[in-house]
């Protein structure tokens, strides 16, 4: 055995901690010139994003923010939610961006869950965030205003400044040439995400500097995505970070462009003016485009866009619809735990051939691991032992490797029970799929146990979004006296379309075991979190309540 | 200060060491059935590289081989060669790939100095490999043949076999499904490269898991090669481990195409038949494809081939060529110490608009970092004040990151010297151009780089001193058509003393590989300085003219 040390071990010569700031800087020193930010008329190029992202490092600093720190941010995906991307950490801080559409209490208990020591706040929420603080008293951070020209806030809509002055005043208190802080440990937190708490209070994830650079790689080679992506901001930057994007995007020298609303009038105007190439959302944005009127639609068509889609399986019919305008769907699948997404479904170009149903089914698996991810198996919850790889044998999502968050802030408990085994336990179920693909079936907790047999609500949702009326559908076990629980169905359906109850049902007895068919359809508006994920959670106290009623 | 420890710090779940042994297990799982590896008639899919890859790994464990043992190759760009850069590491030892055209007694130095405990060795190369194995008598590793069939060994053209078995018994006897081992530590040696020795005996370089990932990821985001590359080994695979392509290609599931000789028919026959999309070569290589007959050269035309080169600034009739092919160059600057490439002459759109030879000019420069890499700046040796970048003040090139070497194998004094003040110092002479681009303008003291290979000056020099007649001698670089730079000596003989240049020439043969010796020998008095130090840059002057009057 060879000593195979070579007497300095690590220095600075040839060890640097991973840390997604690199790539700022280094997108700065080579492309200076080039856009890096677009929103509404404002342009900003690497060099200018790269000063601002310092002089906000060297206030927050001034303000008192030092290493591990909390910053929170609440705001919408604008230019300054991608400088706090670099900013915060720059200042060695570790970033909290907001759900948007959080309530009071909920920010309260974030903001002092999290120890926030300032906050960065968008003034279209400062109804919302006023209460909380409200509630917060004396333990309130620092609060400092964004008052965004394309913001309701200029536009004389309203808008109250909360704090002690506006986000351009603190930058202009800073110093552009600031020596910011590299961290020292690739093993320090970067940033600090919230879940949905949909069984509980939210856990705070704690994102390291280490993870965040590979999963920026991760995205930039998994999509092949090239230099100079010009990407569109439809996922929400305060979740999960935006996927890792704005980092990802840094890394590429690519354009960031802003988006204050995703409906699908502004998505065309941002694609028809900037001439983006990629962008990601929940399948509820392709829907917002399918679904566009005719000429909001054309502006979609034959421009080769790349769009990354995760949340729910997409189903057949929309991915048919977006190959029909020409859009490459790449479908994703990831938690928050793992810095969004680490699986995918890597495309085959033997399938290019198969019919489009067949290629679309295929196409909603979630697939195989990140190449920057280490490992990925459907098993038995308890004992860990994979389940076969035929397609029908149900277990547990688990994932391992550097793309896991370090854990729950403040919570380690909930953190040895997620990291059980070794493994982190994502409480998703699903399959293997002989080619080794896994395929989600249910979240633990949304599965239908109907006579003692799974029901897979995903399944259902996929035929019901078949129908030509059905715009938007979820599935959630009703409570059966008889059997146990049983589907029941809630349909938004397509302006101007009609459909009966009994026309959905029969639609689903045509294409399932009849035990998986709805009982009962419910339609109407489906409630749904910030992020575009409809909440199941409501929809199972309806379909509970309805139930009782009957 | 919020804690931000989460309970358990690093778990299985959420840390594991950075290898590229995982890309070959992934692109194993997904791609089993695409075709890795091509050679002559011969094509090996993913499945199969991998079931060969731990099949070695678990013959090379019988055979004695663990934890960090060195394990030496001497192989063109065939498919044991990829199969080594993972095979051998899935058993815990350190590659240590040769370079083919190395003599006997410096192969014997590098097998004796690394400690390897076995040999591949291809029976093309068993004549000196024979000679080395005497010179080190009971101290010799074991040895395994490589029997190639597109070898000279099956073709009856000799080679014979030195070793205790053959390759294809030795996988035979290995378990295709081996538990292979996954390293402990990202921070331990996964390949040991021998530099040309410039300044003495070869030094060898260490390469870590950590550093190869890294680099791997760096070459894919860089040269943004999207997936399933089909790429072309035209850049030795013993050379900085093919600047780390076996572990890029792989991640990317792409396609290795093996060449056991670079030349023009057989790199045009490779891409006819293989639709390449990416290949890697020292000029000289591009020179071959510009100076191929017509019904050659029209082979390369029109595909859109990408080619990254470094070695030497590619001249601008060269780019100019290259680019009149459709071959989008990409030219890049690194050296063993740092994995082969970190810098790259990243091209802006602006520029496409520029006449020719200013396109060429621009992109004869090192440029810039790598995506993966930390640190580069032209500064004052000594104080590592950046020189200002004005494009005419000259420093030495300085690098720093996670893309540069452990360390010296065992000579932990050229470590330090090579480290001093946190940065790797070169040795190469340069500028920084105003917009922040390096370039070098001179080689580091007085290396040759003839067909891509580095030629110390002192080396041959030494065994010029040798020569009885020989009273003084020093060797340059002359420019040389086809080779790049080739060998020049200036000799003074003794008095009273006669000898040709053929004699010279012949007696560095006998000393040394064929390419190392000079090509030409100028006799007469060497220009000294006052205090009797030879000037180097007066005979390079004196061989580049004497070259121009051929």
């Amino acid at each position: 055995m060879t000593d195979y040390r070579t007497g300095l071990g690590k220095t600075a010569a040839n060890y640097q901690p991973l840390s997604p700031l690199s790539f700022l800087a280094r997108s700065a020193a080579i492309w200076p010139e080039r856009t890096a930010i677009v929103h509404g008329a404002r342009r900003q190029n690497w060099a200018e994003t790269y000063r601002r992202c310092r002089a906000l490092a060297s206030a927050l600093v001034a303000q008192g923010i030092g290493a591990n720190d909390t910053v929170a941010l609440m705001a919408p995906n604008i230019p300054e939610t991608v400088e706090a991307h670099f900013g915060v950490a720059m200042a060695g801080a570790v970033l909290n961006a907001l759900n948007v559409r959080l309530d009071a209490p909920t920010i309260a208990y974030v903001l002092r869950h999290g120890e926030a020591k300032l906050l960065l706040t968008d003034t279209e929420f400062a109804p919302v965030v006023k209460a909380a603080l409200a509630e917060l008293g004396d333990a309130a951070p620092i609060v400092i205003d964004i008052a965004d020209p394309e913001g309701p806030h200029a536009q004389g809509g309203g808008g109250e400044c909360l704090g002690i002055m506006d986000y351009e005043a603190l930058l202009a208190s800073g110093d552009p040439a600031f020596a910011w802080r590299f961290p020292d440990d690739e093993w320090s937190a970067i940033s600090l995400n919230y879940t949905s708490g949909t069984t509980g209070k939210p856990k705070g994830v704690v994102y390291h500097h280490r993870g965040a650079y590979l999963n920026a790689l991760g995205n930039a080679v998994t999509w092949s995505m090239g230099q100079h992506p010009v990407y569109l901001w439809t996922l929400p930057m305060f979740h999960c970070n935006g996927w890792c994007f704005p980092w990802t995007v840094t890394a590429l020298a690519g354009t960031h462009v802003c988006l204050r609303r995703i409906d699908a009038a502004s998505i065309a105007a941002a694609i028809g003016c900037f001439g983006v190439t990629h962008l990601c959302g929940a399948p509820i944005v392709m829907n917002m485009m399918l679904n566009a009127p005719e000429p909001v639609r054309a502006v979609f068509a034959g421009r080769g866009l790349a769009m990354m889609t995760a949340g729910a399986p997409p189903p057949a019919a929309v991915i048919e619809g977006m190959e029909a305008l020409g859009i490459r769907v790449t479908h994703v699948y990831g938690l928050t735990e793992v810095y969004g997404p680490v699986t995918v479904c890597a495309w085959k170009d033997e399938w290019n051939d198969l019919p489009p149903s067949e290629r679309a089914a295929l196409r909603a698996r979630q697939g195989v691991t990140y190449p920057v991810q280490e490992g990925l198996m459907v098993a038995e919850s308890m004992t860990h032992a994979p389940v076969p790889a035929d397609g029908a044998t149900m277990g547990e999502v688990f994932m391992r490797g550097n793309i896991t968050m370090m854990g729950y802030l403040k919570d380690p408990n909930a953190t040895e029970a997620a990291f059980a085994g070794g493994w982190f336990a994502t409480g998703d179920l699903g399959v293997t799929h002989p080619d080794g693909y896994i395929e989600l079936k249910d979240r633990a907790k949304d599965i239908i146990i109907s006579g003692g047999e799974n029901i897979s609500t995903i399944e259902v949702e996929t035929v019901l979004y078949r129908h030509p009326a059905v715009l938007e559908a979820a599935v959630v076990a009703a409570p059966d006296a008889h059997w146990g629980e049983v589907p029941c169905a809630f349909v938004l359906l397509k302006p101007g379309m009609a459909a009966s109850a009994e026309d959905i049902i029969a639609h689903c007895r045509a294409s399932m075991a009849r035990f998986k068919a709805p009982k009962r359809v419910i339609f109407g508006e489906l409630p749904k979190t910030s992020t575009g994920k409809i909440q199941k959670f409501l929809l199972r106290e309806a379909a509970r309540s309805s139930s009782a009623h009957d």
